[in-house]
């Protein structure tokens, strides 16, 4: 059995342990879809912000997409509705669900970047749409993915990333996601047990695997909060530990971001550290991994 | 009985019509404590933030003053807990609870804007601090004061003001006011019959009283959103019909601001105009009602 480097959920206090894994797995060169600055401040800060990645066009058909899987059977287990109303939250496992998201999981804007930082093959470990309906989308609480990932997915170690794509435009106004530079090289400890099909709950509201006050307080006195903004078509990528969470959305513009989880294919899941059973398919992929795409360059030292 | 002239909650499709109340009511020079340019923004926005007008000092003894009264009896009606937690939301009557807030409310940097903008000697409407609690505070809807003001407490016309003096920094993060700059001028009817003793919900979570989606809609795409961002010691004054709301604050910062409205004498309560008894004095005053000054001068067109 693998040795737990990220104990949690299995003592009545929290504790801080520092991160044993790079940020940056790679050590050659840097990613040429972005620059060496980026990897920089991604390394430091656990986030990067890529402005237009994507053209109107582009987005108007991904919007058009998000649209079709919003509307598909809600009483399928992957749509998720808000909390107090029936509008549609997230729903899960949208690469399966749509040809045009399938083929964008290796458009190399994306991948190339994550098998760079992850150092490896990658494949698809979550794939998602939050949507933050207008008027009524409720928040998502501070937590870093990777407590969950590692607890109830059983995710080895912190070598996976998220890009979430924005559908829409993402206004300081409309419960944009905010994340706490910094987070992503401490790792805090979740006090509870995990209950049974947890992710029923946590799924609408979080409230098992969330940092205790006392230490989000410090660590958002230490580093702050940044909430990048811009319009449809940008890409936020962001470490697999680095802390976040969003507000609700009063407006009446939703707040939709397309998200895709890269996993290193040397990082598949093993058996939950600290649930009895693990989550479905659709929140954890386990079954019939393969990478996104084969034929990985390795980017070479010399530039 | 006087005309109702803003009828609301009596008709099954929201309807807007124009204001017919002025905006600056007097017409005679403008405050010495603001520029012209400022009561043109004001009359043109409906809403004046002013940076740094208390100071650190100031604030501090606020603040202290805050913390006592939201440490009151909590079976007290005039104590509101956030909805799904114990946390206080807001306290009302504050000015009668507290001698520094009750001496605070005739200070010159508030009383004179008030007197002028309203032409008219002041009383206070309500007074009120919302502390929107550090992790849980929850939102506030989009709303127009005066809606609720004139059906629920019986206030006549548009002749009324809220200052919010910041206590601590509002900042784009932890759920600061957002306004519809221009909202003011156009009154929205809104939907639904008030039930008997709504403000028991509705200081919660208010559903009754606030403007159907498609009206906010149209008014947000045609003047956007402002949401007002300083340190504590700023006044955001904002009209009466002013739409305005707040999204919720899962930062560990509180994001707590203390209320004063001002009603002009002359503009005091009636029977509620779509309810069949008023709320109660601490919400709405109609009690005892002195000006919060005597010997108001008047300000003289020649400056």
């Amino acid at each position: 059995m693998l040795t737990d480097m990220y104990r949690s959920r299995n003592a009545s206090h929290p504790t801080i342990i520092d991160r044993v894994d790079p940020v940056i797995w790679s050590d050659q060169g840097h990613c040429p879809m972005i620059t060496a600055e980026d990897e920089k401040f991604y390394e430091k800060n656990g986030f990067l912000f890529l402005k237009n990645v994507f053209s109107d066009g582009e987005i108007a058909k991904l919007r058009r997409e998000a649209g079709l899987v919003e509307n598909s059977d809600p009483t399928d287990e992957e749509v998720i509705s808000e909390p107090g109303s029936d509008e549609v939250r997230s729903v899960f496992r949208v690469h399966n669900k749509s040809d045009v998201f399938s083929k964008l999981i290796s458009d190399d804007r994306l991948v190339a970047i994550a098998e760079h930082f992850l150092d490896d093959d990658v494949y698809i470990h979550q794939s998602r749409v939050n949507f933050k309906p207008a008027f009524k989308g409720k928040e998502f609480f501070w937590h870093s993915d990777f407590e969950t990932w590692h607890t109830e997915d059983g995710m080895p170690r912190m070598r996976a990333l998220s890009m979430s794509i924005t559908l829409t435009d993402n206004s300081a106004h409309n419960g944009p996601l905010m994340l706490i530079p910094g987070s992503h090289k401490k790792f805090i400890s979740c006090v509870g047990e995990t209950p049974d099909q947890n992710y029923k709950n946590s799924l609408k509201i979080q409230e098992i695997g969330t940092p205790d006050q006392k230490n989000l307080s410090e660590m958002v006195d230490e580093n702050g909060i940044v909430a990048p903004v811009g319009s449809a078509g940008s890409v936020l990528i962001f470490e697999c530990n680095t802390l976040h969470g969003s507000g609700n959305n009063i407006t009446p513009y939703p707040r939709s971001n397309l998200f895709f989880v890269y996993n290193a294919m040397s990082n598949r899941l093993v058996a939950p550290f600290g649930a009895t059973k693990p989550r479905p398919n659709f929140l954890a992929a386990r079954k019939d991994i393969v990478p996104v795409r084969s034929g990985r360059q390795k980017i070479q030292a010399a530039e």
